[in-house]
Parts: C-alpha cells; structure tokens; sequence
C-alpha cells in the first residue's frame, strides 16, 4: 500500500525546489515588511484549548484540530491544547501578555503554518501559510493606508499581474442601508445578498432582498445603484442623505487621498458592494483580486474592538491578511532546472580523496555550492554523470597528472572545455568565472 | 490571573528581537549547508499516528503529542495524528515515499519546530528547534566526513567559541570490548557504564562494571586504558588484537585524514570513550562539546540500518544534529539595541499626511526601514518622542515651512542636526546618508 508514505490528508511535503520557490516568496514579503517598520512575531504552534475555543463561531470550533491530554490523563480521551487556527487570537494573546512592553502602535506580522480541519480540496489544505499584518493602537486612517500601501508593494514586489484593490468601508454599508431605507432588522441578511453581487445576476439578489422581506422596490433601487456603471457616483450621491454614510465616505477618500502618491490610480477603487463577509469590521475594508484567482488573493480592514473580544486590550486595530498559497499559484514558475551544486568534485583514486575534500572547500570559500562525489564508482565517466546529474557548473579532476603537476583540471559542464589551474589557485579562479557567469 | 495569557506551558512567543536573532542564526545555518549541497526539505507539522508510534521506544511514546480524531470520531477520545517529534521518522517517509524522485545519494537538511512532551525545564522546551542534516544512499567514510565538516563550518560561521569534535566509531567500541574479553552478554551494558567517563569518577564506573558481573582486574584494565592520558594510543595498541577493532580504527584514521584541511586539528580528536547512547549507530560517530554547554551541542554518526527500520528503503545513512537550542545559548547577544525604523517620518498637520505619506516611501525606496506618526498628537516634541523611541537614526519634518520651499527637513536623531532636502532629492540623499553611516 504505498499510499501509507503520503503525507497526512492535507499536507504536504516540500522538496527543495519547492521549498526553495516558497521561501524566496516568503523573503520578499518579510522584507518589505521590514522597510514598513512591521516587526515578526512568531507564537507556537499550539495554543491551550480555551483560548482558541468559541473565537472562530461553531463552524470554526469543528475546525480546530485538538491534543489529546498526556499522560494519565490521556485516557480520558479530553483535550487541553489545541492547534493555531489563525494568526488573530494568538496576537490578542500576545496584546495581553506583554501589553506595555510593546511598542506603541503595536506593528507586526506573522507568516507562518495554521492548521484547519476543512475538508482538502483543489488548494485548500490543512496545513497551509498564513501571513497577516497588523497595527494595534492606532484609530488613524493612517494606519489603514499604511497596511494598504504594504500589501500593494508587497505584491508588485512578487510580481503579481493586474492586481486591484477594492475598497469600502463598513460605514458607507452602515449609511447605504439607512440612505436606502432598508429597515434595522433586515440590514445584516441585505448586507449578506448585496455581497453576492459578484457572484449573482442582479435579478437574482433581488429575488434573495425581496424574500428576506425588503420591498422590492427599494430592493430594485439598492441593486440598480449598486450595479450601475456609474455606481460610485451614485452611490456617493445617496450617502449625503446620512450622516455615519458621509462619514464612511470621508474615510474612503481620506485613504484614497493617503494613497495617491503609492498605489497607481487604475489599482484602487471604490467599490460600493464589496461588503467582506466577516462581521468585525468596524471601519474601512478591502480586498485585493487578480486575474486567475477565483477568490480574493489578500484582504482586510479594520476591527477596533476584536482584539477585546478575543481576550486582549481594548485596542483600535486594524490589518490584512495575504492568501500566500493563493498568491504562489499566481507566480511564475522558478525558471529553468532547479541545480544542486555549483562544482562537483570528483575522487579518481582513494588517495586523493583528501585533496578532493579540500578542493571542495576551496570552491565554498568562493561561496560556491559544492560536494565531492560519495559514490563507489572510480570510473571518470560515471562521476562526470554525477556531476551532470546535480546540476553542476563545473567539475574538478584531481588524479595522478593533476597530483604530479600540483594542478586540478576545471571542467566547463556545459562546453567540455577543461583548464589546468594551481591548487592554490582555485578559489579566486572559480570566484572569477562565477563572477562572469553571472 | 494573568498567567492565562502566557504561552502553553514549555512553548515561547518570539518577539521581534528574539526572532531576529533566531533567524540570523538559522540563516547562516542554512546558507552552510546549501553550499555543501546539502537541499531543504520540510514536511508537514503532524504525521499519522501509526508513523510515529513504535519509533521512539516506550519512553519516547509517551511523549508525543497525539491530535484527537475530528467530527463524528472526536467523542471515541481516539488520536489519528501525531505531532512531529524528530525529523528523522519525516525523512524515512519522505525516502519511501518520493524513492526514485530524490537525488542519490539524497543529501538533505532539516530545520524546524518539533514537539515532545517532556517536563520543561531550564533550556528544555516542548516545542523546540531541531535542525538535522544527512546523506542517505552513500556508504562512503567520505559522507562522514562531509557531515563532520559542514558541522564544524555552521558552528564556525555562527561564532561559537572553542568547540570540539569528539570522534570514535562503533567497531571501535565492538573491537575494544573483544580485546579487552568483555563477555558478549555483557557487552551492551559495559558500553552503557564507559559512556558514564565524562560524568563519573573511574573508581565509580569500574564499580558500575563490576556490579554489571565484568571481573574487576578486567573493569581496572579497561578504565585504565580509557582514562590515561594517552588513552588513545593504549587504545590503538589494545584494537590490533581485534579484527573489528582494526576495521574501526581504520575507519576513523580515514576521517582524521579526510578532515585534515578542514578541520583544525586541535578541534577534532580520536575518543575512545565515546560511547553515545543510540544503538542504532553502526559506524563513525561523533559529539561535538563546547566551554560552557553542559552536554553536546552536535553529535552524529553512521545509522546504516536505521531508515529500514523506520519503514524506509534499506539505504546506508549518516548524519548529524545541532542542539540549536542549547547553541543559540553560546552565541553573544545581538549588538546594542533593537531598532525598529531607520526613517521616523513625522505628520505636522493634516493636509500635509499624503506628504509624509510619500516621504516614507521614497525613504523605503532607499531600502530603509520608514514609517509615519500614527498616533494622534500633533505636537513635534511629541512625535520626535516616538521616533527616539523606535531607534530611528533619522526624523522627516514636513510642515508649513517646507511646504512653501518644497523642501523636506531631516533630523539626525543622534546630533539632532538638521538638514533642507529637496523633495525630489530624498531617496538619493538618504542612501548617501546610509551608505556613509554604515
């Protein structure tokens, strides 16, 4: 049964090349991170049970993967520990921990595995890459702007293609309702339709509006204005007629205003319908979408009294969350094969296996990747297949002419040439070729 | 009760200043062993249950970390999965698992978190780096050898201060206790009593020895030859009488002559009492000890049979690990301290924020670390405070006065010196400055 060698249900081994692909993604991130001044902060893995508990809604708590309790007790079949399931709780956590040894506002980001008992699917797994970024104590606009600004760099910094954000505010939402006469207690379930505006036909939302019980009139009106070419404007037009409605708007444009200079006018938008399902949010919010990705590719905005919910300080807040698997499926593949090693080293005969050694080294002190051949065959022709298998550069011979001469023989693996170079020459030779291979 | 915001009991949060330091190491780490040619490989946090259990002996088992089945399965109180508890069980998998696929011989490190549910203690974790590199597929003394010195280079290059290896082998030990005519009953526990040298007096270990049923002249002998000061060469002498013996040393006469160019000799030496406890070591081993670490802080060896047990193909094997944990403990502290921002940017006034905005962004494009005031004074006395605060080396001001010379005023936030920068001019002064600071 050789499927008993997978990795669990869900996860996922990775080999260098991939490894290698992730991380480089992953360096970049954190680095324009950094030049926003956003420090790292790394939780464990598990949190103890009660923390993460009824934080993520019933859904979410059937979600949460469980640890068995240790032990004597582990028989008693309970859990007390329990795997991170996102990055949010653990920071409200840590808010709570460390409160005024934090700087203030508090910047940081996380960029690690969580673990999600969801059903795998095509790229949903259950161990995958979170990387959310995050600014407490601030209730400035600013701040916001500043987390919009981040993730456009971060993305044009990965090269994502024709990225755009959305942008809204929960307050405009706020106003829409009130602007549009959609009575208090239906607002929640008209906000829930009007989010399917980009997924349904505008009939279709309003056959959802009117069988949640608002008129269809008014039903028809929110659509049309919602959905119209223009619908910004129109938009913009009927928040007037409420107060929280224009100062949603105030928000939108302060942004916007923030924003000029950083992210190109074509990439931003107002957009009216963008609602965000989650109901937390407090202020502006946004979502990035791209060609090729069915779903947002990162997202957020600001949620000034979770933190408190969660178990931390009362805290303004406010942050984005990038869908790294997302975002990798979106970027070119690594170019070209993926090379093991800069120079193999041969060892045509046991007693120059010591001279091989430090050859190799000598090609390290080049910062070369090297290694010498740990096979059995002293067959030329079969180490030079080693060689080639790696991925080498180039390859070096030592055997009995070469010892004589107290020379190596440098082999070009691409063009066969060979070059006849001093021991004690190799490092600076090898640094000089790399240096014009490059 | 405060206490509740701690992390799990025998797990850290890493804040900013301890993750950087962590990940300075780990990146020197890796960069090491990538330039032996040495690939990544990680794999997922949790492996099924039934892969982990079995490998770690009874006492091991009990300290996995076992995850409570999911859904409808969570009321049996049964566990499915298993938290990684080495990265040596992952390696066997991944070797059955992607056979053919893997480089031979496939060398391959891996660094990361795993978790054991041992009773915490100073320096002891329940979730805890490891970091392991090995060859699998080469039956050479040469791969040895690599491994030996990759592990001298990492700890070099992370500046550990006097380290050494400690080398024996196996037969070394099976051709010792046939020259000394241990009983072969006897034999595995004499070994487990002579690995006690390092902590015992030799009176104490030849009375562990005799209480073990070895004749007490042959405890004496054995000890004594053990524990001269040239223990070595009595050794030596005694191992010719052995067939096992003679091979063993030979094997480690051949690593000393491999490793001569690379690792001083003063930092490497044949030790015969080198026992490690590990039965599944069946050629060279080694321990790498350092002033000021109570126990190894690398150790390896030969595992010729170890990946077959484990459920893997039957390939030879050797490898070694750094106690990264116990090395980051020997490293000096980071340098002075922990600056958040290179560029502070200031927001005098409302209308000016889009400004400061693009400040620190041509600031950023310098490759500094910039961000803007989110708090909400607008008081510069108050905001040259906060920039004090995040170890910035250099203060934007943009206020009226600039604004009408379209002029930026840098602050040296040492000398407090000031300078009018054109606007335009801003990322190419601000490298100079870097450029000269540096």
């Amino acid at each position: 049964m050789p499927t008993q060698f997978d990795p669990p249900s869900g996860t996922r081994d990775f080999l260098a090349r991939d490894w290698e692909f992730r991380e480089r993604a992953f360096g970049r991130i954190r680095s324009v991170f950094a030049r926003y001044g956003f420090e790292p902060l790394a939780t464990p893995a598990f949190e103890r049970l009660d923390v993460l508990l009824g934080k993520y809604g019933d859904e979410g708590d059937k979600l949460i993967f469980k640890i068995l309790r240790r032990g004597e007790h582990e028989g008693t079949g309970e859990a007390d520990l329990a795997l991170r399931y996102d990055m949010t709780v653990p920071l409200a956590r840590v808010a709570a921990a460390y409160g005024s040894q934090l700087p203030t506002p508090y910047k940081r980001y996380a960029m690690g595995p969580v673990w999600r008992a969801d059903r795998p699917g095509h790229g949903r797994y259950r161990e995958f890459t979170q990387c959310d970024l995050d600014t407490l104590g601030s209730a400035s606009v600013m701040a916001d702007a500043e987390i919009v600004s981040a993730v456009h760099d971060t993305l044009a910094e990965l090269g994502v293609p024709g990225f755009r954000f959305l942008l809204n505010s929960r307050r405009v939402l706020a106003g829409l309702l009130e602007a549009f006469g959609v009575p208090a207690d239906l607002g929640p379930g008209v906000l829930i339709s009007l989010d399917k505006l980009d997924k349904l036909t505008p009939p279709e939302v309003i056959a959802e509006l009117t069988g949640r019980g608002l008129a269809e009139a008014k039903a028809a009106d929110l659509v049309g204005a919602m959905t119209a070419d223009n619908a910004a404007e129109q938009i913009r037009d009927a928040l007037k007629a409420s107060d929280e409605g224009s100062a949603g708007l105030a928000e939108v444009d302060a942004l916007l205003s923030l924003l000029a200079g950083l992210v190109p006018e074509d990439r931003i938008a107002f957009t009216p319908r963008l609602v965000r399902g989650l109901s937390y949010y407090t202020g502006p919010i946004w979502e990035v979408v791209a060609p090729g990705a069915t779903s947002s590719i990162a997202s957020g905005g600001r949620y000034d009294h979770l933190i408190e919910q969660l178990g931390g300080p009362d805290v303004p807040a406010t942050g984005g969350s990038l869908g790294v698997e997302r975002i990798l499926l979106l970027l070119p593949d690594p170019e070209g094969g993926h090379s093991r090693l800069d120079v193999a080293v041969t060892v045509m005969a046991e007693q120059y296996a010591a001279r091989s050694f430090s050859l190799a080294a000598a090609a390290r002190e080049a910062c070369l990747r090297a290694s010498v051949y740990l096979g059995s065959s002293g067959k030329l022709g079969r180490q030079l297949k080693w060689a080639s298998d790696t991925g080498a550069r180039w390859a070096l011979i030592y055997g009995g002419a070469e010892d004589e001469a107290n020379k190596v023989t440098v082999r070009d693996m691409t063009t066969g040439d060979q070059a006849q170079v001093p021991v004690g020459a190799l490092t600076e030779y090898l640094a000089g070729l790399a240096d014009a291979a490059e």
